[in-house]
């Protein structure tokens, strides 16, 4: 057990044994690396991992605090039955992806993924740092001037819009111009499909909700896009992590063996640019994947978030391309290619179609109606081809120049995929380096990274990362890179 | 049984013997009519029904047909258990509300309510009707080009603002001017208690998802407003309905009754200006209720979304307002008082706090940034205490004019309620009177109301309607209101 582990143990004792009571600060950085005589590095990842399970959390200007009751109780069942002992567990030697064991977990009761997500994310806002963890695309490629002046208009021109006229499935303009970006791109789809959600989170969450119940257990790639994770855990399931091919995507042999061993409600997987490891699973592969899962009669999750973003000369096929029998709920959104901050996605269900729409009028009535609108129009109105060509040519390029850079400045023993498209590059760090901690050395400096727990709920990745490359490449991103370099030469 | 509901039944029977089969066509209306000899109204009635219990679907310019394979499956047992009985349930003789049996449903085994009410919202889109059966406040009486011009200014300003700058809980400035609100209303609240959501909607939501979990009973007001009865099925939990004094509000006597009896794992009501009552419960009962759900430790939702609509001098209390447990999970939006298209609304959870702002990054990621600082902008920027004047003083003129014009024009036996806010009119028919009847006929006139079925999970309101009093009223408001008149005297 490491020094922070030894820490972050004593201190989710005392606060077992009431030593700390709710909503008490906890002795500050300086004060604990003195009582025990530790560097203020390894308070720091302590506290970090203390609040990534939910025992302790941070108030600015103010230090650390233990979190209210309630909160805590059931943070301390889940550091009982599996933090300290899923810190300080051991990778093995497969490279880039794992084999893990076939056994599902329930997602919040291993270490708190959605907690140490949201203080990533919150990390990334706090300090004005070189954006290596963000999620998200480079906002100024959007192209938002445009699509405001359209959301202007419409909110001059309707007076008195209201909540009635884009009630679920949604604006029936916005639906159709969906469906003929489909259609163009080759992938042609039904328009009466089509349910409008706030953004491919809540596509993902009603599509889950609408095949499986709590209890249930979900087959994830491993390593899985979080949000993934975040619906399992919202709908209190378990999810089974399934061997994933850096290149070929989700094990299929493997999900068989998983399959035959037990009952699997659901699968989610992200066939095309899969975040973290922007593989773009080949055709031959979906086809196999679709065939399994329907021979079992299993519905599968797709998420095609990244589909407008590849690197190669068309959009990739979907999952949904080659189901016969609508057991493919297909999710996507446009945040990642036009508008984050409009949150407009979309779910293609399949045979769930009308439970998903129902959940979706259930779970926040309808999606704001301007934005439904104000997209359909520039959709309409061209511009959306041009703007993407630019933004796939941005994005290739700077994949390189990120992987190049990692292979200048990183130590050897540093792995690395190869993205197909997306924005994100996943790196294997040498095996002593520990993601935690240079997640917590490199916040120091102004730099963020995804630590790779993000991706698994069995802290598979503890020496992984995910690097963000869609923003633009300045000296400033070089400067941190090599910084980052050197942090991980110090740890290996 | 009435006929319409012996020809739903002999429906249901076919669908399930497979005689139509899903996807499938079922006979015309005109058809129908002929085939049984009933009339056109009968028949409308009984599609009506089927519709309701999810086991037809219309579709636009082709008629009724089985829903797909998994819905009338579901639809189909629910329809076994309860739908026939439950449109066959005898009201008593109690005005205005009723005293229900103290037993739990879970609200998807009854009536299916969603179903009934999104069909409902529908209609009003479709038809251009007189909308007295409209949820929603009148659209003109909103600063909507006050706030359209922040929003613009905000989308122009924030080139590349995104969705890390409002991450849960929130816009700080709009907690911040949402915290300055209450306290300028003489209820003081925690800013750091306030999570923003995607209207009061998602704050119920996830509200009821912190403290009660799928199969728990929560206990709710009868009548119910219906998103109460939509959160308890989102989550599969099952309702148990309480007797509520149209003008004290919830029995606390009776809802002692029914926690001595059994698990009560929640509690929801709306005690300002209940939809659909109207009543503004006396602070005497609040403190009881918060009392005797304190006494038993049992967490209560409170629906506020109607806090500023008060006929009254001041700003009524809330259940928030006398809580020293951190029990009540207080929620409200601005989707009634100032813009339902923004669709910004906000919950202060109490001890629940820390799992309600998880579930909210969970469910939606994050709330629309642009629409939440517009609408701190609106708010910082004045003006909203002189808009909130002047709905005021519309809407209680209006709720004295809807009122004497259904004295006017409505039957002996005729009862209604007296609204201490808000802009529905609860009115009790003569027991003849099925509301659901009465929808299909003023429907085909283009006028909607609000069918009491929306309003209890065991269809104990059949007689029961509605009305909407927040549109202008004008000639042609006036006409419909004499024809709806018309109608129901002759169902009478």
């Amino acid at each position: 057990m490491k020094l922070y582990e030894k820490l972050a143990a004593e201190m989710t004792e005392a606060v077992r044994r009431g030593v700390f009571a709710p909503g008490e600060r906890i002795p500050s950085v300086r004060q604990a690396s003195q009582q025990h005589g530790v560097s203020i590095k390894t308070v720091l990842h302590a506290y970090a991992l203390l609040e990534s399970l939910g025992i302790v959390e941070t108030r600015p200007q103010s230090g650390y605090f233990v979190r209210d009751a309630a909160a805590t109780a059931a943070a301390l069942d889940r550091a009982a039955v599996s933090a300290i002992s899923a810190i300080s567990a051991v990778s093995d030697q497969q490279r880039l992806t794992r084999q893990p064991a076939p056994q599902a977990s329930p997602v919040a009761a291993a270490v708190d993924v959605s907690r140490l997500v949201l203080s990533t994310l919150r990390s990334i806002r706090a300090h004005d740092a070189v954006p290596f963890g963000s999620p998200y695309p480079d906002p100024s490629l959007f192209p938002w001037r445009r699509i405001n002046q359209y959301a202007n208009a419409i909110a001059r021109r309707q007076a008195s819009w209201n909540l009635i006229d884009d009630l679920p499935p949604g604006n029936p303009e916005l639906i159709r111009q969906i469906a003929r970006r489909y259609a163009e791109n080759g992938v042609p789809v039904d328009p009466g499909e089509i349910v409008i959600t706030l953004g491919a989170t809540e596509a993902i969450n009603l599509s889950l909700q609408a095949v499986a119940k709590p209890g249930d257990t979900v087959a994830v790639e491993s390593p899985t896009y979080y949000a993934m994770l975040h619906a399992i855990e919202r709908m209190g399931m378990r999810a089974i992590e399934v061997a994933t091919h850096p290149v070929h995507g989700i094990d299929i042999e493997a999900l068989a063996r998983v399959i035959a061993g037990q009952k699997i409600a659901a699968c989610m997987v992200m066939p095309n640019f899969q975040n973290p490891l922007g593989f773009q699973m080949p055709d031959a592969r979906k086809q196999q994947l679709v065939e399994l899962l329907g021979a079992h009669d299993i519905p599968v999750i797709e998420n095609d978030v990244y589909q407008e973003l590849y690197f190669g000369d068309t959009r990739p096929s979907t999952l949904k391309s080659f189901d016969t029998r609508g057991l493919v709920l297909h999710c996507a959104s446009f945040s990642k290619s036009l508008t984050a901050s409009y949150r407009i996605g979309w779910a293609l269900p399949g045979r769930y179609r009308a439970q998903v729409e129902k959940l979706k009028f259930l779970n926040t009535l309808t999606t704001p109606s301007v934005p439904q609108v104000a997209v359909a129009d520039y959709l309409r109105h061209d511009g959306y081809d041009r703007h993407l060509r630019h933004v796939r040519k941005v994005y290739r390029q700077q994949a390189r120049i990120m992987t190049a850079m990692v292979q200048r400045f990183f130590p050897a023993g540093t792995r690395m995929s190869t993205p197909q498209g997306g924005y994100v590059l996943w790196v294997e760090l040498p095996e002593r380096v520990d993601s935690m901690r240079l997640y917590q050395a490199a916040l120091a400096r102004s730099i963020t990274v995804g630590p790779g727990m993000m991706f698994s709920t069995r802290n598979d990745y503890r020496h992984f990362i995910r690097l963000n490359y869609s923003y633009p490449w300045t000296p400033q991103t070089e400067a941190a890179l090599k910084t980052l370099g050197e942090l991980v030469t110090q740890m290996a």
